[in-house]
């Protein structure tokens, strides 16, 4: 089985990343571009039958740092 | 509007960063997994009526480095 994991920044959390790469598209000259938030993207290859309680236990204790970042699991 | 900007590695670009997440995991005691691929996403905030030519364009630009890595975009 396979699952996708999403993780982003909290709300509020300043995001350096998304700024200078909304800085960058500015000086390319794409108007319009109000915000940038940039976060990760992890796609497990997982044993079959592995609970998506395991996988949040993954995010909980490794993929994510919960204080500042939120995550997502969609199992695919 | 909004649009969400997947970013992966293509397939068969070595990920030294999903290895040693993948590694990481079996370490502390999570079995069964397999392969681990890790990418990134933006979310960009956009002037109403931006075209999705427009967002491909700065993929293509900024966002992705296409020799290795491939994009989706998601309009939100």
């Amino acid at each position: 089985m396979k699952a996708r994991v999403h993780i982003m920044l909290k709300t509020g959390v300043l995001d350096p990343q998304g700024e200078a790469v909304r800085h960058a598209l500015g000086s390319l000259g794409f108007d319009g571009v109000e915000a940038v938030r940039q976060g990760k993207v992890i796609e497990l290859d997982l044993a079959d039958g592995t609970k998506e309680a395991a996988i949040n236990d993954m995010c909980e204790r490794l993929l994510a740092n919960t204080v500042i970042e939120s995550y997502r699991v969609e199992i695919l």
